[in-house]
């Protein structure tokens, strides 16, 4: 996959600058798209708009001439990197070692992400490179709008995802009920562990794997961040909220449903309803040419208006609707663009989520996840998943 | 589990700095041991001494008083964060808030690790923190130091990684070879993806994730980072490599073993026997008070007494010993203390791997690694796994 750089070479244009430099292991999404390169450990990429070029270990380097899109891969022991070491110390040493690797690009002045690492800058500095920091994230922007080829990769890793709700929902779904309301499957409580547990073993089998997943219960799905433990319990909302990454090409897909076993109470079910409406209004509003901020409104304004809290009509609230609309999926399970009060304009390309949602520890949690990706007549929702609540 | 911080207190009275600060998600360990939470996105911790204090978004802030070790836990919102963001924009808005909330813990002077993002760095810089580097890491020396909680949670990670290591062995040994010497399972050639996709399944079933694993035969063996695809051969080293890290406890374990079905060749045979040796002779140095660099020097002797290059012999080689001895094992699967030329003095509590390996294209790659927890008078290697290379 060839990325398409112009936003980078336009930015280095503009700002005289001579390189732009990442220092990350693979697991940096920027460094993964701009080398091509997933290492464990950090190294060094300079993109010059002719050239990119990598510095890494020696036990990295055939892989990197093999795997990576640099024009040059260099080995640290070329710049007597060791030797540096023992005579400077590490930091000291490999800011040398990379000052003198951008020295043979004739990089003088270097842009910079905004995590890029401050002991490496710092020291850099100190060598005479100008290091200046990219506060507009040009590799993430550029990362956003997808190509063809990376929408399928998101869209395999949708299907995974399909596979593994169905999984969750079906073990849910097949649960007895014991006399205290908690879940039973077999002779055991169903927890959410085993919950999680099935959907990430579906997802290993459909070639995807993942970091965490979501089935929270009751209060635990009041928080959006809790990931969910115990025993689950009938008649009160469980989140279910899977984000696989598919092995083989690295793209994320990420969907979530509220589940209740059993009976929804009214004030649940009203949540429901109003959160697909809202789900509803925020793919009316998303097309290329609105802002996240006009996608993240529309939600806002249907909460609002269905007079529940949002960060919008009190910033400190705890209860209501108090996350943003949605957000990019691809290398990263978050990044841009973001539907949030603050987002930019959409193009086509671009793979969101839209993920509205009520939260209340009184009353439990209720989202609905869809992705889609944005057209250039509107947008392709390319979820393939019931929205349903109750489970008989 | 309550971290011992007695050498960043040291360090912040012995550089006069006010207080140690990290920005990063809980996936930086040294973010997840200072503030006890695992947060998806950035956030920022302040150790001033006297007490631990968090800055985090409105989403975060329950799950965060909660969960965190913090005494104190801010909200963005308490500092007029989206305020000073709509004024200043995302970065100098976010240092203004950072700068604001250090003001309050009459924070003037901050250290930070070689990886603080820059951009912050920079911007607080501008609000006139002084923000200087720890080249240290202070955090990661502390974190190699394991309390026996932190031990146990290794060993635990261990036992999953044995049921996985029997898992992959089982299904080669019960492989078919057909004519043309590939392995066969069921009626499909038996791949590398299949072997670990048994591995990460059995991984799942007994609590543990993981990133990647390690299967690769032939020539991939011989690229001690290579993951191994496509099919797997007969009478060929297949090194298996397997890290997973216990979901609960977060703690990683990591063992390697290397198999041929069928027969090895005489030079294969020799290599396995001279690796096992050197795990023999690693383990012999391995003590308190030893450092990181006796263990590994002595593991290049005896590969250089038995005709192999050593990085240490021949720097740029491509093949023989092409990495170091060993690396500590906690929060992460690579960290404190080095088993390398440059590793310092060996403590009690320090858990580390001991990983000697030969490696030739022309031949494959051999690779015996135990983990093992540095005691007072000595070590308990707690591997329990056989060391064999021929599986009939």
């Amino acid at each position: 996959m060839d990325p398409d750089l112009s936003t980078l070479d336009s930015l280095l244009a503009e700002t005289g600058t001579d390189a732009y430099c990442i220092d990350a292991a693979g697991d940096d999404s920027n460094q993964l798209y701009l080398s091509g390169f997933d290492a464990p450990d950090p190294f060094f990429t300079a993109y010059t708009g002719e050239s990119l070029a990598l510095l890494v270990s020696g036990l990295e380097y055939g892989r990197a001439r093999k795997e990576s899109r640099a024009d040059a891969v260099a080995r640290l022991a070329e710049y007597d990197h060791h030797e540096r070491v023992e005579e400077y110390g590490e930091a000291e040493g490999a800011a040398r070692t990379c000052a003198a690797f951008l020295a043979d690009l004739d990089v003088a002045s270097a842009l910079v992400p905004e995590r890029f690492p401050v002991g490496l800058a710092d020291g850099l500095r100190g060598r005479d490179v100008d290091v200046s920091v990219d506060h507009g994230d040009a590799v993430g922007t550029a990362r956003a709008v997808k190509t063809d080829e990376e929408v399928e990769s998101v869209k395999r890793a949708q299907r995974a995802n399909e596979a593994a709700m169905r999984a969750a929902e079906d073990l849910i779904r097949a649960a007895d009920v014991d006399a205290d309301g908690t879940l039973v499957h077999g002779d055991e409580p169903l927890t959410s562990e085993r919950v999680q547990e099935e959907i990430e073993v579906t997802l290993l089998r459909h070639g995807c794997a993942l970091d965490e997943t979501i089935v929270a219960c009751g209060a635990d799905a009041a928080d959006p961040h809790d990931r969910g433990s115990g025993p689950l319990r009938a008649n009160e909302t469980v989140i279910v909220d899977v984000f696989p990454r598919e092995k083989v090409s690295k793209y994320h897909a990420d969907m979530t449903r509220t589940f209740v076993k059993g009976e929804a109470s009214e004030e649940v079910r009203r949540r429901f309803d109003v959160t697909r409406r809202a789900l509803e209004a925020a793919f009316d509003a998303l097309e290329p040419g609105a802002t996240g901020a006009d996608v993240h409104a529309a939600v806002c304004d249907l909460y609002e208006e269905e007079g529940y809290e949002t960060l919008r009509s009190d910033p400190t609230t705890e209860t209501g609707f108090i996350h943003s609309t949605g957000h990019g999926v691809g290398l990263d399970v978050h990044e841009a663009p973001g539907l949030n009060p603050r987002g930019g304009e959409l193009k086509p390309g671009h793979v969101v989520t839209i993920e509205p949602g009520l939260y209340d520890p009184a009353v439990g949690g209720v989202r609905i996840e869809d992705i889609a990706v944005v057209t250039e007549d509107g947008y392709e929702n390319f979820t393939d998943y019931p929205v349903e609540l109750e489970l008989e």
